[in-house]
Order: structure tokens, then sequence, then C-alpha cells
């Protein structure tokens, strides 16, 4: 037979409750108390059910992770570094798969609240009023990676705008003057929106064209739809030398698209991607990109997590450093 | 107040131990209780905490699953269809990221064992004797995916060695006569040995040449060890016109290595790989494949899983059938 807290607390010869207190590192006994206590623990060799612990002191060590989904590049990569930073501190992470929808990620908050998580990391999509109110009510700590929000939630991300501004300036100071936009979606207000204005902003700094045709939105950051329309791009902006696409997927979709219709990349069309996803370097040509650092996204996102469940408090929001990796798809134009 | 389950059998006038019997649909009360619960239920707005039905009827509603490595393409599909099962079950997914380590793996496992999990998911790994002990100690169901093990647990996984074989047969089909292969390692039993034994069978089968230097060795599945031994292939195999590699990851490492030697794929050099993650549609060229169904992988593995917990009995292993995707980087020689 296990030992059970009772068995603990009779050694001890103080109450299951002082047990439980100790345990969870409340306040409210002596240290003679306390020394009785750990004696027990360890003379029994007595180890704590963490379900049960959960329901004492309120912790579950276990946090909650939503993401839009699981199974691109650029969640999983994320997701490793939250999960290095929760192996740490012996916490386990659910992780839930809204596919954006509304009605899904109402129903992974309810589970993640019966489960009574000790936080949550919302990542890469917008937060509507109904997630917050019920985020609200769950009463538990909030980061929010990879997107941002006027509710009072802290955030970490890097600085969309200034990131897409860098990628437009690398392609200027290689030489283009002709230089072309595939962007996600345009009434995005975290990662659409931003980096478009990054794109214009870094144009006209430099006096050069922005056309309406200089832009093509597409419905999602995705490899098939950079495979889509460059073609569509092309025809309306024959002079174009280089393109910045918002995402590495669409970057890919460009190179493909570029593959498929004979234009050789970086001879001929040079392509900037923004994320920098393992599938980057594994490009041919290999992706010159702006880079998120993904992992280290992961790995702020969950240290302000834990940081919060350990204090009770917020914690300030954070930007991280955007650069850019060369590799082999731009081109110098002389 | 949130109403309890106290409340809930005071209203309906039973004891607690009924309302948690009706909750966890276990045997061994009459319609006309459920009917009243039920009502009482209803009439309070009760909401059963997750935590503490778990405590009371055994289920925690979650399962855990165990990959080496969390942000490759291949688990993070795999994990898209354990998810989606278990979404439609209403458990959660722990991921656990072992790092094929392993005191990290016997960590986990301590960890899901804490908090109870209802059954556990072990994907791509060997099965060591003392993970299989720890396994058996927890008393839960276990379902190893994409590996297998003498041990008695249920797998689900595609059979390597045909599939292996299939795609030898495949370059021979199109005329290639010497065929290479980039394998991953040559010890491990599960995606090493009949990967390699495939290739090996198949060219006997044809009677084609099979030397010493027909195949070549990595030490891991990824990337940079495709991109690494190409040059060293070429260097004692100059004849080879077609290379199938152990992974998706190791072709697109020989497709990039043959980039960047100014060899044309699939002009000069044909390549298959193995896996069809979805790299593989993203490659220049578009990379032909043997499919395994990765989603399908997870879906079959979680269901297989929820039927063991549901029915407390073992299911039988189960073979997931491999296809070959054709794209563009194998050439047919006249």
């Amino acid at each position: 037979m296990k030992p059970t807290i009772k068995d603990v607390a009779k050694k001890a010869n103080v109450s299951i409750a002082t047990v439980s207190r100790i345990l969870n590192q409340l306040p409210g006994y002596t240290e003679e108390t306390k020394r009785k206590v750990l004696e027990a623990i360890e003379e029994l060799n007595y180890k704590p059910n963490a379900l049960a612990r959960g329901l004492i002191g309120k912790k579950t060590q276990t946090i909650g992770v939503l993401f839009p989904y699981v199974s691109s590049m650029l969640s999983s990569e994320i997701l490793d570094g939250i999960e290095n930073i929760a192996h740490d501190r012996d916490s386990s992470v659910i992780v839930c798969h809204t596919a954006s929808n509304g009605e899904r990620t109402m129903k992974y908050l309810q589970m993640l609240h019966e489960k009574r998580v000790d936080g949550l990391i919302f990542a890469s999509s917008i937060l509507t009023e109904a997630y917050y109110q019920r985020m609200v009510d769950m009463n538990v700590p909030v980061v929010l990676l990879s997107t941002a929000s006027s509710h009072p939630f802290p955030f970490v991300k890097v600085d969309d705008e200034i990131a897409a501004y860098s990628a437009t300036e690398y392609l200027i100071q290689k030489g283009h003057r002709h230089i072309a936009m595939v962007s996600g979606s345009s009434n995005d207000p975290i990662a659409g929106i931003p980096r478009i204005e990054g794109f214009k902003k870094a144009l006209k700094d430099y006096q050069l064209p922005c056309h309406d045709h200089s832009i093509i939105h597409c419905n999602s950051f995705g490899f098939y739809d950079g495979q889509r329309v460059l073609p569509l791009l092309l025809d309306k902006y024959p002079e174009a030398t280089a393109v910045f696409a918002a995402s590495d997927d669409l970057a890919m979709g460009v190179i493909s698209s570029a593959y498929q219709l004979g234009i050789a990349v970086p001879q001929q069309l040079s392509v900037i991607g923004y994320d920098n996803t393992r599938s980057a370097e594994m490009a041919i040509p290999p992706l010159t990109t702006v880079a998120q650092p993904l992992v280290g996204l992961g790995e702020a996102g969950a240290s302000m997590l834990f940081e919060m469940i350990d204090t009770g408090e917020s914690v300030p929001s954070k930007l991280m450093e955007h650069y850019i990796v060369e590799r082999e798809s731009v081109k110098k134009l002389e």
C-alpha cells in the first residue's frame, strides 16, 4: 500500500490540513512542525499525488497553449520553446488546436478551466472579446504570444512593422527598385496590416514607387496562396525584380510557382521571406528571410507565464529582436 | 456561489456517491434516481469539476503523448491527427518532448502518472525495457505509434520494409539501374534496418547490383545528414542515377547538396523520399516520395487508445497503407 497524506499526518502527529499547507508552501505552521512533517514524508517515502495536490493547493503544474494550427512549422517551433521551459519547471503542456474557430476555442477554454490549468498561452490568433471575457472568468494568468491586444494581457512578439520595414530595406540596399509584396490577409490587425505598413513606409522613405499593384493580398499566410498569386502579381507588375513575402510559407509558394514558370530565383526574381522556420534553410535556393526567434518566443512566453503564476502579478510585455538571415534567394543588382 | 456535488445530492435527496456514479456512467442506481439527479443538475446549473471527476471517476479526460521531437514536421502532423480525435472525445493532450533521452522520458512518465492520464501514446522511439516496466506500473493503456516492440502493446505504423521496397521498385520501373540509398541509422530496428532490407530486397529481386557503397548510413534522419553525405556517396558510386532517401528530410538535404554542387534534380540525379511531410510538396523540385498517412496514423493511434480506455481491453495492432506520391524529383530514363 502506498502511503497517503493521512499516514503522513498521523506519523507527524499533525492535521492533514497542516501537511497540505506545508506541501503547498503556504504559511501557518512552525518550523518545528514543518521539520516533523518533512521527516515523516521522507521516512514513509510519501509521493504526493499531483491531482490531489491540484485540488488542495490550487496548482496543477499544467499550462494550456492555444494555437490556430498545431501542424505548422511556426507553431511547432514555438511549442518547442514553451515545452523546454515547462519541462524545467516540472509542468506539463496541454496543446489545443483551435483552427481559429470561435466555438472550438471556447470549448477548449472550458476544458482548460475544468482542468484547472495554472495559466494560458494564447498564440498567433486574434483575441476576441468573448475569449477575453472567458479568460478573465477563469482567473488565471494569460500571456499572448505572437499576437497582441488592447486588453490588459502581456504579450511577447516581434515588432511586425519594423521587421517588414527591415526586409524591404534589405531588398532596396541590394539595388532593387521595383519591389512587390505578397501579403497575408489585409484585415489581420496583427500580422497583416503592420507588415503592409512597414513595406509601404520603407518604399516611401527611399522614394520608391508603391502602386496599388505593388501589393497582392492573400487570404492566408500559406504555401498555396503564395503559389497561386505569383502569376497574377507578375501580370500586373512585370517590372518587379524582387518580392517580399509576409511569411516563409508564402515565399516558398512564390519560389515554387517561379520554378514552374521557368523564372530563376534569384537570377530573375529575388525573394525574401518572414519567420525563418526550419523550411527556410531547406528551400532551393535557401531562403533569405527576416527571422523571428521562434523557439525564443516560446521560451520567453512560458517564462513570463510562470513568473505570473509564481508571483500572482502581471509582467511587462516584451518585444523580441528580429534579424535578417542572408541565404541565397536575393540577388544584388549592379 | 457555484453549486457543488453536495448541493446536487441534497436537492435530489441521494448520496454524493450516487451522483458521482451517475456522472461517471457507472451502474448501481435506478432510472428514477438518475432522472432526479439529472433534473437537480439542470436546475442548479451544476458543472462538474473535471479535476474532481478525475479523482472520483478515475478518468481525467487527458492523454499523454511522448515524441522525440515536437518541432519536426513528422511529429506535428501526427500530433494534429491525435488532437483531432481527442477533441471529438472532449479529452486533452499533454505533449512531451523526450529528445530521445532516457532520463527525460522517465521523468515525463512520472509526471504523466502523477496527473493520472487515461492513457499514453508513445511515438517514433524505441521502447526500452525501463520505459516498458514504468508503463506497466502506471497501469494505463498504451499505444505505440510509428514504432513497434516485442512487448505486448499494440502498435500502429506502416510496414517500413515493404514501403522501402516500393520506393526502390518505383525507381527501377522508371528505368534506373544504378540506385543508391541514403539510410538513417543502420542500427535503428524500427526505421533503420527494415528500410535498408526493403531496399536490398528490391535490388535483388530485379537482379540489380547492390554493393557496399550502394548504401550510405547517416546518424539521423535529418536534413543536414542528407546534405553532408551526397558528395561522399557520389565519390564512391559515381554511376548512380537515382537515390532513395529514407526520409523526406534526408531527401531535401540530398537535393540541397545537389543544388550546391550544380547537379540538376531530376535531370542528372533522381531522388525519392519517405514520409510525405508537408515539406515534400514545397520542395524544388516537388519531391516524389513514399507517403505515410501521418495525420491518419495520429488519428488511428488515438482511436485505438480511446477504445482501450473505454473497454479496458487491448486492441489489435494496425498496419497502415503507404503509397507513392509522384511529383517531379524522379526522371524516367529512356
